[in-house]
């Protein structure tokens, strides 16, 4: 298994949708992250959280995966998400963007029935067994109602192959003190959870995964240019100017606020799936008024040049 | 819209597997639903928490549908569950349940992205518009990831026309209390958490959704009597008898622990599908000690008196 | 020890202050005490958390258990309440309250710091050592800081001679459900959550632990005696009678909405202590317009009667 | 008012007890706060959650008020911890403190029954209309069980005049970000949860209030010191250093586990008052297998040389 050395900037696609929310627009969605990989994410993790990898079909998700690990072409690192009730499906999926080309992929073990260690054990195990790929665990309870304990997550990755990275979303700091001191700090994770982005680069951690660099790129990568250096000083700096935007992403979901902060940018990447409403005015509104407008200059040319 | 009138032992059959779980086992689905409804259930509730229904792929789940409301035949009436993660789905699968003869249908709104009470809202709304038998609402955070609060739930009931019922498994007695005020008594409110089908009746529910019945049908039969009489000295002994056997099943799992009650039983139903595990030994050896045993005798003797 | 048979409406006073604050008003105290006895209370509990406890001077507590005791006179037990933060101070007020003729001690674990069950355990074995009379265990972590576990409380019942009954105010039912089954129905139980009397009563509970008694007693009897015929068609009905007041006055606080309502009743009991302020006049209009009004006619004249 | 400009390791002694627990040790109180002064804190807290203030008597308080500010003599700032249930006691031991010269107050406003927001409000503008001493808002919901909103304690820290820093001990590092957000950065905030020592400086806290400066002074002061220069590598290093400790002397209670890390270091200052119990044979080898052990030596020396 090669070493993947996943750090920086991981940079999550919205799922692009055209024909009333009905088809995928692949164009958009290569555009989309061209944009993000020329404002300089270090990684692509398309069908996240924020790809609405959950509400897709399979031949969908499958569509999703296959484009975005063509348009990446190897530049960065892709880890494509996969978030299945069913092990059987999570294994489908996994072994579809193996065979594709993607470089990892990144689990949520999302749950109807509540989950015991010995399940979630074996569900990753399952996974593992079917690809060579190093997978990443994804811990989000909020949005899968499975909470994976830092004890749990630690002996997978000592127990599983290629179980070998974190994705922490629950925005404890303590969790990642935790990883941390049960590795002596050589399980690699990632921050999940945008509000924490300047304090999990303090604690250790090796990137940050964020929808927010579809918004405000030169914000999100200064955070960590700054953190690489240690100048916290200046990550401080930088953070708290955009944390009124990160907190309205987490606030309104990222598929609805992301893709409304497009369509601020002149990019139509559709609306989310229904249930999923997209903002209202007065929330549009507030969006706007937000870090986004500063660097809209140079997005929409930077992504103008790019589809021109 | 005819009155649907539901009351009393609302039973939650399993969806049995066959073929190492790959393939339903139509068979045995349908002697277990015989069987729950010589036990005295008052209706069929196929496809619900119990019933795996998130787990199931469309033709699965379509076959249950139609398999479950063909052997009810009308006898009781028969409510269909539902619990998709998009609008889309979820009215697909309540067209077709209307179409096959479901009497009514229990919507879950499954979450991944926390939905607002504008979203939820229109999820139902939608869903009613599509067809014309009534919408049970099911409020499960738990399992579901989103909490509906009597307030939304009594406004629905009263704005959109086809919604008539609730059931409420959060197992917090105040949310019933609520719903009771917000409608001066009249919404008719089902209880679906196990522990607390003592109080439910005290607070007025009209009836108890529970997989219980699927194993101890006597004792969930004769609670329910008892409460109907006002009688509440014989209610109380009753109820603390099954409740040893109400918390296992509530702690280990509705589909897991009923389809191993169902193993003891001598009825092959299968496991879940994994992640889900089944039961370990020890846990058997629990369930087995439980008031299970005093039933077996009869059931058994029914059972194969039904499928001889 | 003497069997005390607690059971029924436990009528808890507040504690009048007069001169702005500074000073009990034993008068009012007394003619308080006289009317909840007239009024169909099963037992008084001074100095519970409607009664301030935790908030008066030692000389103040020790007034008002002297005054409390000697107004009852023996025609119900006596049940002082103690909530003291450290063993000595408890162990103080207990004695005291033997001393002058309390049948029974309801004793509350007060927090700063956490208590382990090691310590937990030792503060009550240490007061029981201290005293001869029996020791009702008070689990309300609202307002202590402290939950005790049906399982410590079922070993404190069994190992500490002397303590021998509860009173449960979380409001979680299955609380009492797991009281009883540890103790196979011995242990007798109290509820102390005013919204959970219905419910509380259909799970076997031997009493009902309440301020409510001070302005709607004859809705706390009448479900009472309801409960203890087993008829629970009559208990349902006039429980949902009282409980927009048994909300209001959990929500409000007991020592300030009490204080408030015996003002509309026409007793001048004076408001809680700083930082706890009065209602304002938006809540006192809310708490006029409940079930008060009904029994405000009799109360009155009663009280008038009692004081003339 | 003059400023007081506070900043770095604010440091807690436990308040020592000699005689079996009923005399406070004054003699050890001096040289417990020589040996902090000694070890670099840049102010000392006497009579905090770690000093067992609301364990004391009025008489004891005082007494640990007058040796500590004496003591300290205004080498550094002392800041006198208050947390009473009633505002009138809170207001007494505010104007005593002051009188004997305190340089400010740190304020717990202490719950039995919950206080609304007007309340608190209305708690703390009373003590500091009694003093014209610097008031501290503490905010310790585990231990007070009340929640101070940053937006609450932003608007206090606005309208009161002598109310002008935070003490934040939720461990919740999002109310540092809302704070600093609030107040553009203005209102001094100092984090009270040990374990975001590392991520409190990073989000710019003034200073860290800590007990743990009585065990492992040298790395309290280098984490301090790291965060002063900006350099986040070297304080992380020394963060997971010491964060074991950190973590026990939380989850233990400092009194009880400060007091036992005293003793390892031959330094008597007796065990906290009952209910609470000195730490068991295990938890102390645990504690001494820490990096007390480390600087145990040194610790032990200067404070020879101090008492000699």
């Amino acid at each position: 298994m090669p070493n993947l050395n996943l750090h920086g900037i991981i940079a999550y696609p919205v799922t692009p949708f055209k024909d009333g929310g009905e088809t995928i627009d692949t164009d958009t969605l290569s555009q989309l992250i061209e944009q993000l990989i020329e404002n300089g994410s270090h990684a692509i993790a398309p069908l996240g959280s924020t790809g609405e990898s959950a509400y897709l079909s399979d031949a969908e998700w499958e569509e999703v995966a296959f484009v975005s690990i063509h348009q990446v072409a190897k530049r960065v690192p892709t880890v494509v998400g996969i978030s299945e009730l069913t092990t059987h499906n999570a294994i489908r999926r996994a072994k579809f963007a193996q065979q594709v080309g993607s470089d990892a992929v990144m689990v949520l073990p999302i749950s109807y029935w509540k989950l015991s260690e010995r399940e979630i054990f074996q569900h990753y195990a399952a996974i593992a067994q079917a690809i060579s790929i190093p997978i990443m665990v994804y811990n989000n309870p909020a949005t899968s109602g499975i909470d994976l304990s830092p004890e749990l997550i630690a002996r997978m990755v000592k127990e599983i192959d290629n179980v070998t990275m974190v994705k922490e979303s629950t925005g404890d700091i303590q969790r990642m003190h935790r990883l941390y001191e049960l590795s002596d700090g050589t399980i690699p994770f990632y921050n999940g959870s945008n509000p924490l982005a300047l304090e999990a680069f303090a604690a250790g951690a090796s990137g940050w995964c964020t929808a927010a660099h579809n918004l405000i790129p030169e914000f999100t990568t200064a955070l960590y240019e700054f953190a690489l250096k240690g100048d916290f000083f200046e990550a401080r700096r930088i953070f708290y100017q955009q944390l009124p935007l990160l907190k309205f992403i987490l606030k309104g979901g990222l598929p609805t606020t992301i893709k409304a902060g497009l369509q601020l940018l002149g990019i139509k990447a559709g609306t989310p799936r229904l249930p999923m409403l997209p903002l209202d005015e007065t929330e549009v509104r507030q969006l706007d008024s937000m870090h986004i407008n500063t660097t809209r200059q140079r997005t929409v040319s930077h992504f103008t040049k790019q589809i021109g």
